[in-house]
């Protein structure tokens, strides 16, 4: 239950459907789970593109009446991560421009690990820039390759881009579906009868009715426009390495991401857990709602009860603040409380998905002592969490790394577990069912497959 | 998951902390569950009472900064049940009123069956209502003992009731609590350092880091005052028969309801049903997340593995409201999505707490067999519910209940499952950990341990 | 311009038309002078009462979709004055109560001087209360009067009743409009095709469309049901007395008060102030809005040139409020700008309708000086304010009244003016077109038509 | 009162004090009347530039804590006009960039005639847009420049635009205020203690009690820096032109423009309508708020008393929307009355500011005969208004300008009056006290100083 670690955003797009808008509402629904500061929807009736876009949650941007005024066939939509503070109506996406080809639409999962460069470049230049997104980088590269056509400028301003992303873009006819070469980001194509659909999760799919087709490739755009869908291999097409920490973390467990199911994966992740690093205990405990599934596996395999040792209010959201220094330990509580008849005098595997600065592990295991568990072994179904992510993940600088700064004997002490094993590198390929270089593993190893820029690395411009 | 079985209320009580209402905003968050249309707060300073109410959740009526004008050390709170239609800020509580011997303010739980009995006549004897609720009858019943003091007159009053309740009283210098005689809805007594608390369940303690003490018991009221808290058996006493239902369905997980954990319980309601009703099956799925509990029972009992075979959206809220009649589909899958890499070709049983109307049951079997599942076997935590509630449940008419309308092998066939079996009431007491005789058990056998009023039974003003 | 009093309330009622909300609203609207802090109506279609109420303008608490759920053919509303802090959803009206007849709702302008000591006599007999408005007090009067028809308990209990209103009952099949046994408040009756309607002023009347038919007299009551209109001598009728302030500033300039167009009235009110107390001068300026009217008058009488010295911020509204000491004056300046290039080297005849505390005339004076005036003549169109008002005007108690402690004289020094004059109460008398002893002047003589109770006078009870 | 009418906006800036955004908001509350749509303000402490803007009224959009992080001792704001339908956020003012040289805030009343075709050049050099305001091809212009200091790069840009404005620049160090070539649009320089202050219309400067210093000329920038004020002729320095619809109907009565105030420029307009058309007549009457001074002033020259015929209903805001066909009338009534008492049986002249449509005057006319005027000879104090205007008032397009359509004559018959007759454009000149050279009179007599683009004109991306 990574609370440090936020994922920026998901993405939905739909061609050739009578309620492109609606579905595409719908869609945004089943990618809540990738962001709740913003939502947004573009959709295009082949005479201009319409756009709303709010803060908040898609119900709350979207309510019933809304998406009606999103005529058109077309309609791409976009969920934005929440942070606290900088939040901005001015970052909701899609980001839409109007320059020399006439109206065009972005929506953008990922991060360009060049960014400012390219935009310290455009602004020498003479562009300005009115957000603080990447996406507006990408914009007036766009633009900037006049005498192309779309696609043909679209390939001349990826191949000056670096990073990772899911991108859909959305113009007057055409809806254009990028994943980056080393397809780090997830993008999956489906089929809603005659309409395409494509989306970050194949959940989304489930949530229009529409069926999986297949994953896009690394490095390649799907086009769809009046003459019909066309694959091009845009870029160089590399190595899958679908960031590993979609399926540790983000994903949405009912998603299938390059072929292979979350919950399962992550079931086996616990089973594999289990196996490396036994332990004699009474029961399994998952932290709801992330870890559920591979607490179920570590519970299967070794043979130990799964219970429900501690339970999460679903109420307690975002915006509850707490001023008084002395209810602060109440309000720990109130989000995640301990089963006191279930742990009590009994000695508990806890397993959490990942520890990224330890100050919620160490809560969790002291919530589950007070409860009168005996003794607490702590399995992570991941390795340490050590580098920071350039590719679209917002967790802390490395400075706030706790794997980065102590060592698992340390972090032991520090969240004052009995014991604490984490999964190791190559258990967790073989446990999502790939080999280890076939993921994007960076924030374990530091091993990045798209080199960071210039020492300075993250994009922070703001 | 039975959303068409809808619990009344919760309340919470603190007396003698400087931090009165702020806590009872945290222990109304631990009881939102109970209540999501609307929630309110009543203070008192020794001086005067302060109340807040509003419609929505905890988090919306109470900011931050309105708990802060909520002054003094002893405070009620309440939430209430969320209907389509007719809720009304009118409606909410706790309700205030000004009468011979001060301010007075109620938070109840419960409800009465002879409160339209009672109306009557005090409108016949010249009383005004304001409201449709049951506790504005207390009121006046309260206001007419005007000779006595005011437990001899709560006395008086409560005698003359007939119901099911959790009644909190608040004036300005004494909290009393009251549970009905046969304590069929739940209320608890803690300790908070010096102060006192009282909660419909036992997971509001934990929220305010309270300690359990014990529940009161069946007519039994207590009495906070100046001179510290007494226990008083204002009605006679008799054995308790706390609503089953509570432990099958309403209460949270983390609760100890007289004594019993309700996750505990609702695993041994799993248990049960596997040993009474096997079936050879590959996986077992819970309905989330009421049924998840007796699922991981049922497996545990069955040797069958738990699977995540649904998974539930939570960001689909109660204002989720599809127009289009061809995305209805679309709408139900979002909210409930079922794990096709698990279930496909797959026998499940699939463990829910209940059957009310049996029109949620059809679409999940539906989308299981969807996702491919090759065998759907229903097994139902609870007996069939047959009989209306009159203690405070609001479900539907007894016409709309199928399992009072058909057999269980015409549910099986409506709800197109492969077999279907439900708990027998003897195993379902035996898993709480009761005789029969010790629960109410009336929506399942029609033994109505308080007498229904005049065949008119349920109260329906409005 | 007396920021400082505040009428209590207007009430509108139509009976007989299939837009009966709808036109309630407009009525309303029309009638927002009288109150804005909260607006509500309740209508009957025969079978049951419709009630929305809020807090807030009319435009905010009726939105257009509202209204059309207050189904049925009569309707009445109300909207309520603006205070600073306790104001309240509970006190909203209409106030709906249900009792042995059935439902009644009850919308109130005035105050009733005895409702403390009735309040205390109804809770001894065992009444509850829920408000602090004087309006639930009668609700319980003719709850009691249970043997008797409605409008004999209507009768029997506004018998007891002392005070100054403007009452409007509806019950599921009749309207019942009664105006206080001297018609302190206004009250008139109009007629809309084959509808009735009742109203505050008759600019409601213009505002749906509905011609004026005649003023209700002082205690009577009109009675609209099945069999059509009738008017009854309820209450002794005494000689009219309206109250002066309702000429002087509540009522909108194109309202009639018994016969006497608003506007008109205050321009003779200058007339005779200028006939009265002439002054050599350069021109007249009059404080927005409410004393353009007599300015105006003042000007022709006088022969000086009348001119906008002050112009009005219409988009200051109440809830603007200024944190900062320093930027006060700034905020003052907001509000009310004075016209340099008008007023500067000149002798500014300065008209009010009322001075109450003197704060603001101070503020005003002082504009105006800074702007350049040579010289200030303060002109003020009623007598010096010195007596509390108990029949409906919120005024401050009189400690606060200026001139209930200083001398013309010492005000004028106060206000820093070269010349100050009151009206004189015969003068207002003449003015309006009655005799002196035909209005209610009590804020000027003390004089007050209805004995104010028991040496304790307003009823404060919260 | 030509609600057919809108004005663009209005704007003021602040440099050198420390409450820069606090007093912005006041400056801004006193421009309120320039524009209703949207408010925003943008402030500098030298390191950055914070910036907020919302739909609404200033109050709306600044609640008092709002503006508090809006930190820094410059701020420039803005407040856009209301229209129905495509109002957005995304064109609420400042517009914000990033650009080589940093941050840059922008604030704009007017309009450019040559923005689609600068736009089309920029879109063809690679450039994109993110709004569809003139404000952005500004901020293109500068970004270009990149070679020049800021200063020479604002020269180099408006020297290749064309139109009306008043543009406020706000970069971290520098505020910037340019005055189009012809000083069409109004713009004024105060000194608020040390700081300078900026503002649409001196009415501004009395909000925040700043002092009027003197207008900023045709073509000319004031900059405000660390090194002090400095102003520069930017651009050739025409004779002034101001627009004088700003004296006829926009601005407010206390507002000095170009050295004249407004209120006794309209009362000369009065004044002079009476000695050019005189009328024997009974009373005066003004259409409210806007016609006010004009008609006293009409009075007064003809001996003719002023009288209050028309009430406005001040509560009646731009979002009541009057659903039935059958309640339009009355919804006409809600927002004017007739003074019925004072008109009845009245030979009266009307005297309005402008008629744009006709409809407005037309439902006046009948309002007055519905009241009992015996006559109605309409006045209006400025000349027939025949085209459409492209320097920033937002007027329909000519094809609905009844001026421009019908004669005199006929317009008299159309909205019924008895008689009609127009200010001439010499007389206005006279009243305003400019020689005819001296102002914009374009909507009256075709002559645009600024050549209006390629036969397209007004700029509609939209």
């Amino acid at each position: 239950m990574p609370a440090e670690v936020r994922e920026m955003c998901g993405v939905f797009g739909i061609f050739g459907h009578d309620k492109a808008a609606m579905l595409t509402k719908l869609g945004l629904f089943a990618l809540q789970h990738r962001g709740q500061e913003s939502a947004g929807i573009t959709s295009s009736d082949g005479t201009r593109l319409y756009t709303h876009k709010g803060m908040g949650l898609v119900s709350e941007v979207f309510d019933g009446s809304t998406e009606a005024t999103l005529i058109g066939e077309s309609a791409i939509g976009h969920v934005r991560y929440s942070t606290t503070g900088s939040s901005n109506i001015t970052n909701a996406q899609p980001l839409v421009v109007r320059y020399a080809r006439g109206e065009l639409a972005i929506a953008h999962n990922g991060n360009l690990v060049n960014a400012p460069t390219l935009r310290r470049s455009l602004e020498a230049d003479g562009s300005i820039f009115q957000t603080t997104m990447d996406t507006e980088v990408v914009a007036h590269l766009i633009a900037k390759e006049g005498k192309l056509d779309f696609v043909s400028a679209l390939q001349a301003s990826l191949q000056r881009v670096r990073g990772a992303y899911a991108l859909l873009f959305l113009s007057l006819r055409c809806l254009v579906a990028v994943r980056d070469p080393f397809g780090i980001r997830p993008l999956s194509l489906g089929k809603l009868g005659e309409a395409w659909v494509v989306a970050s999760e194949t959940c989304a799919f489930d949530a229009v009715g529409a069926e999986f087709v297949r994953d896009v490739l690394p490095g390649e755009a799907i086009v769809f426009g009046p003459t019909g869908m066309s694959a091009i291999q845009l870029l160089p097409r590399n190595p899958a390495r679908l960031c590993s920490f979609e399926y540790i973390y983000f994903a949405r467990p009912d998603s299938d991401l390059d072929g292979i199911n979350v919950h399962s994966a992550r079931k086996r992740m616990g089973r594999a857990l289990a196996r490396d690093y036994p332990v004699d205990a009474d029961l399994v405990v998952g932290v709801p709602d992330s870890s559920i599934s591979a607490a179920s596996g570590f519970a299967e395999e070794a043979g130990i009860p799964y219970e429900m040792g501690l339970v999460k209010n679903k109420y307690v959201g975002r915006t509850f603040i707490q001023p008084e220094q002395r209810l602060r330990d109440a309000s720990v509580r109130l989000k995640l409380n301990p089963l006191r008849r279930v742990v009590d005098g009994k000695r508990v595997v806890l397993v959490d998905d990942s520890i990224v600065r330890g100050t919620t592990m160490k809560r969790i295991v002291c919530l589950l002592r007070e409860a009168g568990a005996r003794e607490v072994h702590v399995r992570v179904s991941s390795p340490p969490y050590k580098y920071s992510c350039y590719y679209g993940i917002d967790t802390s600088s490395q400075s706030e790394l706790v794997a980065a700064l102590m060592s698992v004997e340390d972090i032991r002490r520090a969240v004052n577990a009995d014991s604490l094993c984490y999964l190791s590198e190559s258990a967790l390929a073989s446990s999502i069912g790939r080999e280890p270089g076939q993921l994007c593993t960076a924030c374990f190893s530091g091993g990045y497959p798209v080199p960071v820029a210039d020492g300075e690395g993250k994009y922070a411009l703001e």
